[in-house]
């Protein structure tokens, strides 16, 4: 029989359905992916000579060698950088003037890396570049929220192969925030404690869905893991806002991060996923109750109408295996 | 500029970007598929004379000729339908046992038909199915929430051709249902009204957004539609259990799905779509601000790192745009 568990932090209910599962490594048979890329394109515009053919550069990481991670505008922005936030509302609708910002961070110079294949250091730039636009945004008075998110591969939604991320700032907080704030708090309130402090500590007595843990943080699959192979990046220091990362926790989360990304990539042959950071909208500052992480969604599943019409998820997939397969695998050393 | 709405019965907020926009006929060149299936396969379970192939059958509803729709245990169900429902608790771990069903139903002994080309009297059977199910579940003491839908075709998440819906019964009520309730409860403790039928209000009397009516059910685009050509079709009588559909209502209701699935067969090339009927939790009866409906989603997009990040959607169409596209759909009538 299958089991449904929730997830304390998201509410969410999900069916493990272990009557449908397959082993680990079955996801990555049906995954098999060799992709060889060329290290320079001459028609991509994130690489390394193609400069002028991004959107105007907002940032720029660089060491003696050339540019390592580049902060540029959208060309195709969701959001407009310019203008006023204009609010209208007439009988049932709502509206809000596009303005925020939607920004791509390209994340090395190279076209044939991925997170996965870099070393800590190239990936502690990309993490200083997100701290460093989150902060920009965080003073624009039109910015309500700010979404830091990769889409890897083109099943995650991205058809651009260059190693890339982006950043959007919405002017309006997105409700779903509001809701697990809301469930945050009253947990607090309820139990005098972070939610988010409370599974962290469950996650290390169990060790059953850990994968990988270091000074700074900790990667384990969820309990009520949505998706097989859904992975949360917790920051060990309670800590409400990602912007408020130091130095020595940036060296620490890219770590981590490269580490679960190079076991999803070695594990189950360079799936396409998507990660996220979730920490307090922007204009809000440190809290008992709130505690950001990091989501990485590999996109081994497709959502269908259950998804839609329930918002609950079913999983094929056992939370306790999943986990204890990446624990197994070993990715080979990085040199550079 | 690209605009924000608010959907104020889901409270989803939307970034309508027309800077990405496509023309509502580019989703059909898109989506271009031809697709000529025999009326009877050997291999399907589902295919007239077949029967033996599929789960246990719960119901059949047949004329003179065969069968027309049946019921039958899905043969991968995520919920059992024998056994106890048990709640255990564990530090942050929840779960219940997976008891509840999880059922198939067989829209139509032919292959290679679809609801789109399905004449009035066959779309209702389907209903019919739908609500004598729906009624069998409702008196299960072991059965929270029943969660009616459809997948058609790969991107909706089935690789099943033959036409096909699925009925979940779940022993817990999804964390979703409880918040949009909260947040109807809410509009008709503010306003004194339900927010559905003000939406209903409103849409007839913009026009913008409608797509087809009859005496008991409007469709229309929703004003902050998450994803391009996204449809709600509401009844007009506020009623918020779908299982007390009438009679008329329920050949209302198969004339206004056959319309809209038919307009999106022949304006945009029979896409993948998902469609859910949104009602109360199961063990609810009518209340004066919670009001059903029925959500037809296509599938024309992928949602990606933004979506995830802040539960936000970004559509690059334009609702009032695709409402007049598929008004002006006209399909062929329908012989048998």
């Amino acid at each position: 029989m299958s089991e449904l568990r929730q997830n304390i932090i998201t509410r969410d209910w999900v069916i493990i359905a272990p009557e449908r599962a397959k082993r680990p490594h079955e996801y990555r048979l049906e995954n098999q992916r060799k992709i060889t890329l060329p290290a320079y394109r001459p028609d991509c515009p994130f690489c390394l000579g193609n400069e002028e053919s991004t959107g105007e550069e907002t940032l720029r990481r660089s060491d003696d060698r050339s540019w390592r991670v580049r902060a540029v505008l959208n060309k195709y922005s969701a959001l407009s950088p310019t203008g006023e936030r204009v609010r209208h509302s007439q009988g049932s609708h709502r509206s809000i003037s596009g303005v925020g910002a939607h920004e791509v961070i390209i994340e090395h110079p190279r076209h044939n890396v991925t997170t996965a294949l870099l070393d800590i250091p190239d990936v502690a730039n990309i993490i200083h570049v997100y701290r460093q636009r989150y902060l920009h945004f965080k003073n624009d008075p039109r910015v309500e929220a700010i979404i830091i998110f990769k889409n890897h591969g083109r099943g995650a939604g991205t058809s651009l192969e260059h190693p890339h991320s982006q950043l959007a700032a919405t002017p309006v907080v997105p409700s779903q925030f509001r809701s697990r704030i809301a469930d945050a708090v009253r947990y607090f309130d309820d139990c005098g404690d972070c939610v988010f402090c409370e599974t962290l500590r469950d996650e290390l007595v169990s060790g059953d869905r850990l994968i990988f843990e270091n000074t700074h943080f900790v990667a384990f699959i969820p309990y009520a893991a949505l998706s097989p192979f859904h992975i949360w990046i917790f920051p060990r220091r309670h800590s409400s806002c990602f912007e408020q990362i130091t130095e020595p926790e940036i060296l620490g989360l890219a770590e981590a991060l490269q580490v679960v990304l190079a076991k999803l990539y070695y594990g189950l042959d360079n799936p396409d996923y998507n990660y996220t950071i979730r920490s307090l909208p922007s204009k809000q500052e440190q809290t008992p109750y709130f505690h950001w992480y990091i989501a990485v969604i590999p996109r081994l599943t497709q959502t269908a109408g259950f998804e839609m019409g329930s918002g609950m998820y079913i999983n094929a997939s056992q939370p306790e295996e999943s986990a204890e397969y990446l624990r197994s695998i070993t990715p080979p050393l990085i040199t550079t």
